[in-house]
């Protein structure tokens, strides 16, 4: 039995990981699962990339709250992501809180590093994922695939290491972050840093900034759905009461919604972590590494694409995903993409949309 | 010299004003400014309407700021809106802190009413309109105007006035707050609120709650603008630098902008204010106070009405102003309807769109 592989692995890797910021990381600490077997000749691995507030609990119950894993739908035996005919991993990305080395990461004191933590970026990530199957034995992948940030290290891990998967799958994502983009996510860091709690990050140990952290994440969860998706789920229809209270609780369903995302969130994500991937979304621009060029960032790639966007999503809509469709046409890079029809806006690669799966399965193959 | 007219006027009416909350506001203090002149008929007076943020000083300097009245592009002698043929009257809202009753203003005990000071709607402040005309002796309206929630007035106005205004202009604005709207304002009610500083409204003579207001209005100051103006004006262009930093200041423009967007608000606007005026305008539904019907609302309706959409406004989209016109036009009310193309979102009121100015002219005749 070899204990690099299944759920909930941890190992720390020499390193050092040389980061786009000027410095190193070393140790590696990565947190991951595997799902599945691999084959003798390791030709069967899938990697797939998690969200911003994502995690390696792609298809396992999430230690502290319970739930599903978030893509268990997509995920196991027999599912679009096969774990009859593959190895699927799934890694915490660095900068994170759920097993890499992030801003709640011991230094050589003994303490929290928290904001001397040095900035990352999604090239970054994708350094450590490479470190991860190199210590797995993994040459070359079979695919890799992620929706949103996830989406976005599936293009960067294309672009860093030409010819090692196979194919890719780029789910509602975008090659850059626009303005609008940092700007929500500004409004996020701004929430968690104005919280007296957050202390400049050195909260560990005491009380978290769980106030500011709740409206970044009530403020970002607005952007994950679609203006007529809340409507649906929500419009105007009070909260446990037939009229209005002309007070400040609750009245409408979707300020108990928000409220109640906000706080769940604290209680299974660090705050600091959030500032840090948000930082390292913002600062992705796969062509600006390129002289400019996205299709540079793919010229010669031997991988297949597939890039998918949602007609609702507001967040990375779909010009984002035409925008590397063509840079890949014109780096000749054999790719399809398909815009989805779903209601709920940019959580729709979470959601249950059968035309996903149809899609995922049959380009995996 | 009538000095019920001029700039800086500030009356306290009897009232009572009965609350669509059930309470009464008695006295009812109003700011509010006037120019130019009325004719002997008091048939030339316009009511202009001023958004969330806004105030009376619709085409004089801010007395704090000292910048140029909020509309001073569109009203003045030979401007859209002409001072030299009408009398033109901006009113601060009630529950608003430029002069008129709000939760800064003075209870029985002499101390700030803080959240004290009742939940108010749309309908209220149309209300208060109402007693400064009847002040001013103008008994019918030449025509009501208003930008977003001056939009909401104004044709609140209309419907809870019938007669009393003959010309309804609603620009960038709705009959109803979407579920997405209501989100994005509970999101700033929440980061005042998580602000230590708010303590639970009273903490007049004391630190305001400056961070959880500032962003409160970074996150809305987002709705305002569209992507492609974000996308335009700054991109991801770094702000005062060559290179990233790799840390958290403000490292791109879009990002010091808003910083400076959330700042500045703090020091002209009140955070209490800001949490009942946002609530006035969720509580807005104009056609359920209708039995659900919006034609209802204006059902017999004598004015002439005209709305005015843009395009890259999601805040308030089209489709908005599409539906009080197909409203309008079961009632059998006269409609003109237009689609502006700006590119800058919902702000676009606001600024410089020449044929915005040719609609109002030509509307207000």
């Amino acid at each position: 039995m070899d204990d690099r592989f299944g759920l909930d692995r941890k190992v720390a890797l020499a390193g050092p990981l040389t980061l786009d910021g000027g410095g190193t990381l070393s140790p590696v600490e990565i947190g991951y699962e595997t799902y599945g077997t691999l084959t003798a000749d390791a030709s069967n691995a899938i990697l797939v990339c998690h969200a911003l507030t994502g995690d390696q609990h792609l298809a396992s119950p999430h230690p502290r709250t319970k739930k599903p894993g978030w893509w268990q739908r997509m995920v196991g035996p027999g599912k679009p992501i096969d774990t009859d005919r593959s190895l699927v991993i799934c890694a915490n990305v660095i900068g994170s809180c759920m097993g890499s080395s992030g801003p709640g990461s011991a230094a050589a004191d003994g303490q929290p590093q928290a904001m001397r933590f040095p900035v990352i970026t999604i090239a970054d990530m994708v350094r450590a994922h490479a470190m991860l199957l190199d210590h797995l034995g993994i040459a070359r992948l079979h695919a890799v695939v992620g929706g949103s940030m996830g989406g976005m290290q599936a293009l960067a891990f294309a672009a860093q290491y030409p010819g090692r998967a196979g194919a890719v799958l780029a789910i509602a994502t975008s090659a850059r972050h626009s303005a609008q983009n940092i700007a929500f996510h500004e409004v996020g860091r701004q929430a968690i840093m104005a919280d007296p709690n957050w202390r400049g990050g050195d909260y560990y140990g005491g009380e978290p900034p769980a106030a500011g952290l709740a409206v970044a994440r009530m403020a970002a969860h607005i952007t994950y759905l679609s203006e007529a998706g809340l409507t649906e789920k929500f419009g105007r229809r009070l909260q446990a009461r037939d009229v209005k209270t002309f007070g400040f609780d609750a009245d409408f369903q979707v300020e108990s919604y928000l409220r109640h995302q906000g706080l769940a969130f604290t209680d299974r994500f660090d705050a600091n972590a959030y500032l840090y991937i948000t930082r390292a979304m913002d600062y992705f621009d796969l062509a600006e590494a390129h002289g400019g060029s996205l299709a540079e960032a793919f010229r010669g790639n031997p991988a297949r694409f597939c890039l998918v966007s949602f007609d609702t999503d507001w967040l990375y809509p779909t010009p984002e995903s035409r925008s590397v469709v063509h840079a890949l046409n014109a780096a000749g890079a054999p790719v399809s993409f398909v815009e989805l029809s779903a209601p709920h806006g940019h959580d729709s690669f979470l959601l249950d949309v059968p035309a996903l799966d149809r899609v995922v399965a049959g380009f995996l193959g």
